[in-house]
Parts: C-alpha cells; sequence; structure tokens
C-alpha cells in the first residue's frame, strides 16, 4: 500500500483542521504505514529545568500516529485515540527539538494500530516509546 | 498512613513549582492515597469542536498522580513519571471542566504505581481511565 | 443495565466453552457490569519458589474481563482482547488462591473497556492491576 | 555493548531455572540488546478453534524481554517484571509456532524497558506487540 496523502497534503490538513497546534509538528518523511514528524520545541512544552514535559511527548506520539493513519486513508475519516501506553525512558536533551518515529504495525477497518519512538534530536537513545490504538469511524 | 501534605500545601508547590499550569489545576480534595484534581477547561486545552485535547487530558491523569504521590511523601522528592496507559472512553462534555479522581495502589520505596478515573464535570460515566508508574529518586 | 448471565449460567458457558481452563476460575459474584472471580493456584501457575507467574494474573485479569462482558451482553457474541496493560505491584503471598475485582467502564457497541485488580486470597494491597479492551464483533 | 550469555548459556539459564517452561521455547538468535525466541505452540497454548492464547502470547513477550535482559546482564540478577502493555492485532494461524523479536530500548541500573513483536510463523504482519518494563533488583 502507498500513502494517498504526501507531506504536503499532510501539513495542509494539520494547518487546516488544528491551526492551535500547527507551529508546534514538522512532518519530515511520509512513507508508507509510516511518519517522521519533528516536534519544534518551544517554551510552552517544557517543564522547569528545560525538559519537555510528558504532556508535549504524548502529544507528539499521538499526532505522529494519526499522521501515519491519515496518510494512508485519506483526510477524509475522523479517527480517534482510544489506548495509548507511553514508557519515559531518559531525559530529553535541554533545548532540542523532538523526532517521532511513527509506524502502523496494524491498519483495520475498525481499528489502527501504531507505535512511535520518540528521539530527542542528537542523541541516540529514545526518549520515550509508545503504543497507540485508533478507533475509525464508519465511512458512507 | 496520613498525607503529610494537605490542600494548601499541595497547591503552594504547585504554584512554585510549575507556574505556567497552576491556573489549569484546582486540587479538590486529599485523602491517603488519593486525591481528586479539577481541570479548569480552557480555549487552549481544546480541540476544534470544543473536545478537551487528548494530551490535556493526560496532562489531568499525570498531574492527579504526581500529587497523590506528593502528598504522602512530601515536597522534597522528585518523582518521574515512568509510564502512562490511558484509555479514551467518551468523548468529554462540551465546555465542561474535567475532574481527576486519582489514587495509589502502591507506595514502595522505588516506584509508586495510581489509577485515575477522569470524569467530564456533570456527565455519569468516565471519559478516561489511567494508571501511571512513577520512579521516587533516592533521597540522600 | 442488569446482568443476563448469572453466576450459574457464566460457569456452564466456561465450561463449555474453555474446558481447558474450567478448573482454574470459579466465579464468586456477579453484579451489573461486574464480577469476582477467583483463579484456584495450582502448581501449573507457579513460577520456582511458589509466586504466581505474570502470565496467569494476565489470564485471570483477562478472563474476569471476559466474563463481566458477557454477563451484560449474553453468550452469543464473540468478544476478542486487543488490548491489556497490567502493572505487577506485589509478590503473591505463598500458595495463596487469586481473586479478580474486574468491573466494565465502557462497554460500547463495538469497544469494551474494563479494569481489574488482582488480589493474594487474604492479604491486603493489591498484587496487579490492568486495563483491558474487548472488541465486541457486529451481531447478526 | 555486547551480550555476556550467548544462546548455549541462556537455554542452560531457562532448563535449569525454568523447567517447567523449557519445551515451550526455543531461542534463535542473542545479539546486542535483542533476542528472537520461538514458541513451539502446543495443545495446551490453544484456545477452542487452534487459536493462540493471550496469556501465551504474553508468556512470550515477557520471556522474550527477560531474555534479552539477562543476556546483556548475566545470570545473577533477578529482573522482575513490572508492567506490561500489549496489542493483540491479528489472530495467529492455525497451528504454526510464534516468533518473538524482542530489543531492549532502555537498560538502566533500576530499571529496563524493551518491545517486543510476535509473529505467527509464515505470516506477514505481527500478530501482537508489547511493551515491556522490568525492575532490576541492586546486586550485592
Amino acid at each position: 500500500m502507498v500513502p494517498v496523502m504526501d507531506k504536503a497534503a499532510l501539513e495542509a490538513f494539520l494547518a487546516r483542521e488544528f491551526p492551535q497546534v500547527r507551529d508546534d509538528f514538522v512532518i519530515e518523511e511520509v512513507a508508507p504505514m509510516a511518519v517522521r514528524v519533528r516536534m519544534v520545541v518551544a517554551e510552552r512544552h517544557l517543564r522547569p529545568g528545560g525538559t519537555v514535559s510528558g504532556p508535549s511527548m504524548f502529544a507528539l506520539a499521538d499526532v505522529g500516529i494519526y499522521l501515519a493513519i491519515l496518510a494512508m486513508i485519506g483526510p477524509k475519516a475522523l479517527a480517534v485515540t482510544t489506548n495509548c501506553s507511553i514508557d519515559f525512558m531518559r531525559k530529553p536533551a535541554f533545548g532540542r527539538d523532538l523526532i517521532c518515529e511513527a509506524r502502523l504495525l496494524k491498519l483495520g477497518r475498525v481499528l489502527a494500530v501504531g507505535d512511535a519512538l520518540i528521539f530527542s534530536d542528537g542523541m541516540e537513545g529514545a526518549v520515550a516509546r509508545a503504543g497507540l490504538t485508533y478507533s475509525i469511524p464508519p465511512t458512507g
């Protein structure tokens, strides 16, 4: 299966539907069943001490899998997150962007399952790992 | 075991350490191994259509368990979230605050485990359920 | 909502459909959206040292939520586990049965979500906590 | 880092410490921070209809990450599973062995985090995906 939406189409969708977060995320690559998304880390994502907050990392994993689904099924369906399990493994590097490698493991008619690795730009080991499930509403 | 920090002490801690989110959360009740926290829902927590976003609900569950731990062990230790598994079950009611009922199931020397139910104020069934693990650093 | 299957009906279903595990589980109570199930711990459930194994605790949480769903929707539907997140919190007491308190938090048309607390018979704190999601196939 | 235990050493450990499951698992490959383990599927792992049961898949993911940890830190430490989040994505093929690709994402002093993909031998998409956390007790 090949994606039906490319980088430009996904960015246009994000800007139109989620204007409040469009400046947070840059789509770096779209591939079959996978996307890479950069989170442009700003003051509002930080905890005291300069670490990116847990909710911000959750948001990045969530948007990564969401975009990977949309890339495959197109912008018409409204997928909804039903479950996320996330492990926070390392402290992100101070003041660096985060990179999310998201891939789909299952793209069913009703449920999609993906996992995401989040890296601190320039650091080797992943800072977080997440598995997410989305419910895909029936079209029609 | 009884809490070593009460509502006022937890609120002062939140205001001092997390000034950027202090207006989001109101601590409603502190009990042994449990707290109830209200999230004052504002524009910045919403998705298009007026639903509270997933990351905002994650943040509420996270802060709920965090405060339940602090209430028991005091403000000196710096607990860190290591895992969260969250189920999104219902769409929150439009424009309503969220209420988080957080309780600790285990408060060990090294790990604490808790779960949280999140309700949309005035709605019956929980909108989300989360289990969280925190790593508690050694005091020294 | 009241259960459509009682203890006797659930036990008969378990004996008929899952003969290989019917001796492992005793249904102790059935209530709206909840069941209590005992696991009769035997040699085959143990790890060296006499602790109940993780997979056995997983199996108990799984059967608990499964029976809670069946009690509400009847024996005709074939619910399938799609996700389980389980925290192992304490070592079960040596040679004691396990008790699972399972409750449903959501019973939708397509997905059911429940959580389970597992206790070692006679011990106070829960030994494990699990959240499970089941996919409910369409009838008809 | 290179493994300190190879295939033969891990198999001898498994046979000695877990005699009751040693026939279930074959270690196929050991690499830095990763192992591949085969589950030799037998009658006792099946649900009616011939599908491998959820608890059996959980057991395979658990043993896979456990062996990946032991391979790196040696047989002396007793690692304990503290959390597992598992997604069941596809029905395993009838009567086929399962293959678990386990890798460690973090191997800390106190906690290890890994993920596992489980395949039905000969089938393309993964049947299950799991993330696991282990607590590593202090040596000394």
